[in-house]
């Protein structure tokens, strides 16, 4: 099936990379042993493990010991707020921003639930941007956990991460940031560029790793209750039988990513403004949605007025089999415009018409042309059909 | 590296079934749709986890709907103990054994700590067995959930799953089994024999797919509240972006895993009977640990007087690359005895010697008259070299 789409939904999950698929195979097949077992047959899983916890360390500019594999972004998430609620004994708030990952949005709630937090939600602008003013102001001494995304899922977004970070540690606060999107897009360096950041998470499959495998970041000293108890795995942090073969597949994926780093600033994001200056030359009525200025080099999310998003994917599937997205994938399933996309306040005639469009490295420009021919006579044949089309347009 | 082995440490892990190794091998290149995702490029995925569940429903012999795929056993059992305290609003204690895992019994001891929950521990007499009668004076009306394990990791005990869960039920408690060690070894009925077992937690590492998967059995209706929270996966029950390849090759061990149950119990039964009544033949002051009557079919644990497991693991690799084990490799690391053997009340002198074989349906009589000829004389020989053996041997 792969081979005829045109995949732009990166930001939903990436392909497997081919290097890393070879990576993870002997631990699929010949080398199985339990990393923990006494035996030397176990000495190529465990190292295996140290191998790619040191790759992903160089990812990140921190030190191996302060990455802990999980088994998704969500997993990480988890377990930094609630190990912050466990260990911040006397502060009960967190403050997070209302266009986070429902990994985040959900646990808040429970928190407040069953853990009797109280929670602040930073507001955004028409463009998703968060004030500083306003986390200056919400930041007290009983905030527990500051937790903001290093960028956002569905519009790009990035955010101040080392600002918030270093507002947080001014009062005593713990800082977490979702650094699913992130991860392989932009630098992150945890050394020296963002050292207030305590905790950090990172998913596997949004960089060619496969589905299942993600870390915690959390950084030396950073006070840590594990979330997932039970054997010693992880140096005590996270219990579980190591998944060797995903996690010598993500040590790759890390490696990987730090060699496509460039390109992904260069080449695919010049594939991008092509992209989007090409559907705002070709269709009327459509817009940005988010902050132009800081935003992650592979994605658009663009607001086509009048029509439905689901429409306008069907169409792009059956005409060109491309793939895209309205809303994030963690999501499908609701009826309910993108939390995201009203939390920038879109007027209704272009909330529903927003579609992401998320590249990778495996994007070329035929692709990309192939979009641009394909996109604008949808969405002019979608408004014909259209009663809002037919009314306005 | 694995075809010179004789693996007998099948309860630490098992090697990937070939076919399971295939059945994921789709979802790991070509076919690496989000399964949420509405275009069809992502019905491979949906397709392939609707099999899955299916499958693993055949095997547990309950519905589709309370299957929850998780990562592990160990995230199993974190979400079925932290959702009963959540859920039994007002009772305020666990009853579990003493020999448990270590993923029920830290997480007990992490519920005491940040909870305020009270555990209770079932005894065991020295063959491990508990008693009925005590588990029915400490139930009480204060008991939120009993846990008791299906079959014991190290020793290879049964327990009477189906007794203490009607016992559980009849005070109002909710009832838990870790059954990762019993999982295609004996034959685990849902619908008929154990209707009373509200939660049941399986790996799929334990029989023969990979490490990084598992699976919390909910019983419709039994309430929940959910252990990893974000995203609308597993039907609310469990976020994170599926692991597609991960759960279609769980499918295809659960398939397995019911064709080769008899055989579990005839070969392989017969192989480590085969090798419990040569060890005992050729090797003096050896005794089986555990419960002869009740007992996994492929487990055999026998404690060696005078000498020290890691000595004769060692040599046991070093003359024929045996791959054996003492205690779990959950708790390597640590230098003391098994929890497990320690609640046995064994004296000192077989603690530190006690050796588990643990058998799949890969090894082959071939392998099993390997391991007669090479154990007898290790055991001599490291007896030669130790104090214990020179004095009262």
């Amino acid at each position: 099936m792969s081979n005829s789409v045109i995949y732009l939904d990166n930001n939903a999950t990436t392909a497997v990379a081919p290097e890393v698929f070879e990576a993870m195979k002997p631990f699929l097949t010949t080398e199985y042993a339990n990393a923990s077992s006494i035996y030397p047959f176990a000495s190529e899983p465990l190292h295996a493990i140290a191998k790619a916890r040191g790759q992903m360390a160089s990812l990140l500019g921190c030190t191996p010991e302060e990455v802990i594999f999980t088994s998704c972004g969500s997993e990480s998430d988890n377990a930094a707020l609630r190990s912050a609620v466990k260990t911040q004994t006397g502060r009960r708030r967190i403050l997070t921003t209302a266009v986070e990952h429902p990994a985040i949005l959900n646990t808040c709630r429970d928190l407040v639930k069953y853990a009797g937090i109280h929670v602040d939600y930073l507001s955004v602008d028409k463009f998703g941007r968060i004030d500083l003013d306003e986390a200056k102001a919400l930041i007290s001494e009983d905030t527990a956990l500051v937790s903001v995304m290093f960028a956002n899922n569905e519009i790009g977004n990035l955010y101040p991460i080392r600002e918030l970070s270093r507002l947080a540690h001014a009062k005593g606060a713990l800082f977490h940031t979702d650094a699913v999107q992130a991860i392989g897009k932009v630098k992150i360096d945890l050394a020296n560029d963002l050292k207030d950041v305590d905790f950090l998470s990172l998913s596997g499959h949004k960089f060619h790793a496969p589905k299942g495998i993600g870390v915690l970041f959390k950084r030396r000293f950073a006070p840590f209750a594990p979330y997932l108890t039970g054997g010693h795995q992880e140096h005590q942090l996270r219990a579980g039988t190591e998944n060797v073969a995903y996690i010598a597949g993500l040590g790759k994926a890390a490696e990987l990513a730090a060699i496509n780093l460039e390109e992904e600033n260069t080449r695919v994001k010049a594939l991008r403004d092509k992209l989007q200056d090409g559907l705002l030359a070709t269709c009327p009525d459509a817009a940005v949605n988010g902050d132009l200025e800081h935003r992650l080099p592979n994605t658009v999310n663009i607001g086509f007025k009048y029509i439905e998003g689901e429409a306008i994917l069907l169409r792009l599937w059956d005409r060109a089999h491309i793939c895209a997205s309205s809303g994030s994938a963690c999501t499908t399933g609701s009826l309910e415009p993108s939390h995201v996309l009203r939390a920038l306040g879109l007027d209704y005639k272009s909330l529903h018409g927003s579609i992401r469009f998320s590249l990778s490295h495996y994007n070329t420009e035929d692709e990309i042309d192939r979009v641009l021919e394909v996109v604008p006579p949808v969405i002019r044949n979608l408004r014909d059909l259209s009663p809002f089309g037919r009314i306005t347009g």
